[in-house]
């Protein structure tokens, strides 16, 4: 299949001209919609959802159907990756997402090998290619994964909580280890996003949700060295069309100039930075993906509004290179026609901007 | 009373010379400590400790009879001054600190009023003088408060969960609102730890602990511009003697130029910063004090010199102006004697290098 109908969004990834400022949101198919919680309930448990290529489809459609956003996300989890390594994932009610067997010993990490993708992250990739069928060229679909350390993070705590304190301990006592378990997650990281593309995906994201968890030096040797592995790695083309990588690096503010120069199309940015600043700093080299704050989505259609404007002034009149979005995942209990207020005003505001 | 017979924590804050680069330890009383866990126990909770000036004093001298610190600092909590406001604080086994009424509706936040020190937290006062009185001259007493932002996000919230998702959409419905709030906790701050210092505080202590979590522009209007009138609302001095004030600004990174120029003495840095990088940026306008992982603490005797090494060599061999500290508060299961290493790290390695 050729180039999407609406093609703003993977222009813009490129910095090439677009006819109003691309929007689409993280976590823009979930709780906060009905007809999410409506699919989960069909599929038994967020996992049994997540492991349905069915189910994965429909609710990654749901909020196409509500809003006019430029790209659809493959619906699915980050720790995909470890659970078919081997490590047991589960959901906790309380706690989130938990690992029956975190790496806790030399042996287990000595142990750890690349899980192929074609066969226990099957039903990732048969996903891929059922929304690709589905979208019907409609918006370009986006791939993603977790980035090495972030992955790490879970693999050794066996959980979310805890300030990741197992694995920053590590990080001191056993560098090596911890090198090695990076090492294995850049190589599966790799295969994985590498499938997805070859499956569908036209973009694709990767999520270093933890790397800003760590001090500047051991950001550099422990997250960005294997971001950076991991974007080397993958396909930069699919049937004729560029497929442009996007690296989230949350708690990135202090290591954009770095991130920038990882070999990645776009830097996606976290609310705290401002998007001109930051484009000041970057923005020769790469796209700018953000940054909302989220919690602004649970504020009056007037402070959408005005908040939305904010950014995109801040980027700029000249906004070629801006895809809109929030700084981070949209708010559990967001009012899903904050939603429609949100990206109707991305359009119309950027467009007027344009002359259109 | 006098200058303290070890006197180099308030030479370091104040950029004088010292014998050796001091050091004190965020949180270097509490849960790793076996006997804070006894007298937590003869205390009955958490709470009772904080309101007993006996138990208080008891245990901040605790890490004093087995470490050699260059500081003391004051056992209480943060939540003590919104707690003084009528909110109703009390500690949730699971969910930590809470309140029984958050500020939640516009009447609440209207009524809220700033409380006298000497009546409502009159215990905090008693426990000030009688550490003082026990700890005979020999090191400095540091008092503390958390910054108007920080108790505002656990007013608003009602306890630490959701990422102060209230506070964050508050800030873009009803900005003036929380500048209501934060006008109130500025000056209930101003008067509790000038009353702290009357009690015989010899050394502030800010804690700015959530500023992190606001975009750059809500951080300058939000949080800084209010830790800023507290500082500028801080006595000087006391007995003769100057006052050093020190502001923690977690997550502070991007914004440090700015910390800096508030009026405090000194910045105290979390671990994700560099601190010789934080030097060349700030180091000629106030002392820094920082930065280890607290993580390290858990690795090997060897790990711990190694890193609490290279935070000395990155401050630099001149290193006038450097209290030594965690970034964070010492981790819950720390075993107590790699304390004893790390101390004893930074004083032998710092005085060597003075060639003492």
């Amino acid at each position: 299949m050729n180039r999407p109908r609406n093609d703003n969004f993977l222009r813009a990834l490129l910095r090439q001209p677009t006819d109003y400022t691309p929007v689409w949101l993280m976590r823009q198919a979930g709780r906060y919609l009905p007809e999410y919680g409506e699919t989960r309930k069909r599929a038994g448990s967020f996992l049994q959802l997540c492991k349905s290529p069915a189910f994965s489809c429909e609710v990654t459609l749901q909020p196409l159907a509500r809003y006019r956003l430029d790209a659809a996300i493959l619906f699915s989890d980050i720790l995909t990756v470890p659970d078919a390594m081997g490590l047991g994932l589960y959901f906790s009610e309380s706690e989130g997402p938990r690992f029956e067997r975190p790496l806790r010993e030399e042996w287990a990490i000595r142990d750890l090998a690349v899980p192929d993708p074609g066969e226990h992250l099957r039903y990732v990739m048969d996903a891929v290619a059922e929304i690709r069928r589905a979208l019907a060229g409609a918006v370009p679909l986006i791939g993603f994964a977790g980035s090495p350390f972030t992955l790490a993070c879970y693999m050794v705590e066996g959980g979310a909580g805890n300030e990741f304190a197992r694995i920053r301990t590590m990080l001191h006592e056993r560098p090596d280890l911890v090198h090695r378990i990076l090492s294995i997650n850049a190589e599966a990281v790799i295969r994985y996003l590498n499938a997805q593309i070859e499956s569908g995906a036209q973009a694709v994201m990767l999520f270093d949700s933890w790397g800003g968890c760590l001090s500047a030096a051991a950001y550099r040797e422990f997250s960005l060295a294997y971001t950076q592995r991991v974007v080397a790695g993958l396909l930069r083309e699919k049937d004729g069309q560029r497929v442009p990588s996007i690296v989230f690096a949350r708690g990135g503010g202090p290591w954009l100039e770095a991130i920038a120069a990882c070999g990645c199309d776009a830097l996606g940015l976290d609310w705290t930075i401002d998007i001109g600043a930051a484009r000041r700093r970057v923005g020769e080299q790469v796209a700018l993906q953000g940054n909302l704050d989220p919690c602004a989505l649970l504020a009056s259609p007037e402070a959408i509004v005005r908040e939305a404007r904010a950014v995109l002034d801040s980027f700029g009149p000249s906004d070629t290179g801006h895809v809109f979005n929030l700084g981070h995942g949209v708010p559990r209990f967001t009012p899903p026609e904050h939603v429609a207020v949100l990206v109707d005003e991305v359009h119309d505001y950027s467009g007027r901007r344009r002359g259109k």
